[in-house]
């Protein structure tokens, strides 16, 4: 069987079956935002690492190496976040072609340490190597958190309350208008590109959400709504209910969506890259959640719908009718 | 500038002069085999990453992937024991072409896992994602050590002894008959093959060094010994003096460059991937080192030298001659 068919998610199911091994230090190994390692009495260790390949998650080009940097760090960032965790030491491995000049590299370094000064985040090396063709970037962070406050993907329970922290679907509309999918009102362009190009990680919200003690699962957007709200239902054994009116769309989404043609709800639903964290309330606790988000300034939290029995994610429309969503992500090993 | 004229220690230094700030919890950021973390009183984290790339670390075809999955599990322990400290737990970054068969990553993981097993790792996760053509794997150990144990590549003082845990050459011999630039006679060929393609890391070696509280420096021999000691030598501010008769050869490769018709000790000098621990130690602690490693029942240390004052290294030849050596290590961007 080849990766084609099998899949990313494929293959750590299959990897996980048989390496998944209980470990004294280790509470959560494969699958989730980040592995978490008891490391003293109340607090634990968390890591989690991305690797992006040339063409296949940027075209060099398309996207400014400076930018790239900022990327590539945000996504880790926004890993510990989903998991109510402090990041602090950021590491990175790099695979370069001979050829690249070594200001473009500089530049990815500058656009690190613009997303880690601001968290109090160092950089605390990696690998450097050669590549044949393709730029490779793996980027490792270590973060912490208290043992009793981290938010798995395991956690929700029935009659939650689903929340996002903000707009889902820009991105998606980002990266079409970047391969030229769409072309849009030459005022929205660079709203949607910085949506999709300069994501912000949700540091302080997933800590506070964290230390609130009253959210119960939390992940962040990066492979979509559908595909991360499902990893919480696998995970919690438990069904979703999402209301289409109450998901987050930015004004300028519903407004590119008019003047292209299309649904804004697709992008929202399917999108990905979004890195909003969503996380599960039990309802007795939504008011507290909504005094918390005051407190720390940030924006209201939205509702979008509730965990019930069952498997699957259902979704009620404004006219009442509900239908079943899959909520497969993309697979980058099969394009078709 | 070019990638290719810069090479990987000269973007390392231009990184580090930029990104190495001081830290709460970094105790050692870029620039030595790991990157140590203050985690609780007295205890340390040790964080190290090596990115392999097809085409440039190892060919397809010419290493089966579950001893492909071996070494490059054993070079990040072998980094981790350089440092003295006990490997935690693996993660494993991998960006797999579409086509590649299945059971081919799943030979990578057992290989990795034989390695892991007995010193009592567990794989943690990491990221499984897809490439357009090249295989990359990019592994991250976490291990932890007391923090008063560690032994830093800075700590070698004027008069230390060098010492070796074992051999080296031998793996170079190894590529040199992988790549058929040696013919070898036939009853030793697996003998090379397997000292380049299953380096052993010296775990258990490492951490009794690092325990004796007598070591002042280590490092592991990844880039070759007049590389690394070079590592040594720069880090410490001193010199060092080798004694060639001193340095150890193995009699296959006596042997075998007798036969062939080549320098051994160049070899065992410019070699790398020998994943032997060099280390240096104060000369009154000569009988405790002999003492420990009887005590842990591992092969006798060899001296080979002795840190001196300057910079650079120094050859004493049998005739009693000596010679400045260059300690440039390979530069994979630019292979002519």
């Amino acid at each position: 069987m080849k990766f084609r068919d099998i899949g990313e998610f494929g293959f750590i199911d299959s990897i996980k079956a048989q390496y998944d091994i209980p470990a004294k230090s280790l509470i959560k190994g494969i699958g989730d935002d980040c592995a978490v390692l008891r490391y003293q009495s109340g607090r634990v260790l968390l890591f989690t690492a991305d690797m992006l390949v040339q063409d296949i998650h940027f075209v060099i080009g398309k996207i400014p190496f400076y930018q790239l940097g900022r990327k590539a760090a945000a996504v880790n960032l926004s890993d510990i976040a989903a998991m109510g965790g402090r990041p602090l030491v950021l590491f990175i491995s790099l695979a370069v072609p001979a050829e690249t000049e070594v200001e473009e590299i500089q530049e990815l370094y500058r656009g690190m340490w613009e997303i880690c000064e601001p968290h109090g985040l160092t950089i605390g090396g990696g690998d450097t190597v050669a590549s044949p063709d393709k730029l490779v970037i793996n980027i490792s962070v270590i973060g912490d958190a208290r043992e009793n406050e981290v938010l798995y993907r395991s956690g929700a329970s029935l009659g939650d309350t689903i929340y996002l922290t903000g707009y889902v679907g820009d991105s998606r509309a980002g990266l079409k208008i970047l391969t030229n999918e769409i072309t849009p009102p030459e005022e929205v362009g660079t709203y949607f590109i910085k949506a999709h190009n300069e994501p912000v990680p949700l540091v302080e919200a997933g800590m506070s959400i964290a230390a609130s003690g009253i959210a119960s699962a939390m992940i962040d957007l990066s492979d979509g709504l559908l595909s991360d709200l499902g990893h919480i239902c696998e995970e919690s054994r438990v069904g979703a209910l999402l209301f289409a009116e109450k998901i987050p769309l930015s004004s300028e989404l519903k407004r590119l969506a008019g003047v292209v043609g299309f649904n804004p709800l697709d992008f929202a639903l399917s999108g990905g890259e979004d890195y909003q964290l969503l996380f599960t309330v039990p309802a007795e606790h939504e008011q507290g959640i909504e005094e918390l988000f005051k407190e720390h300034d940030l924006t209201a939290p939205y509702p979008i719908g509730e965990i019930v029995q069952g498997q699957g994610i259902r979704m009620v429309k404004a006219d009442g009718s509900a239908a079943e969503l899959q909520h497969k992500g993309f697979n980058h090993f099969n394009r078709n």
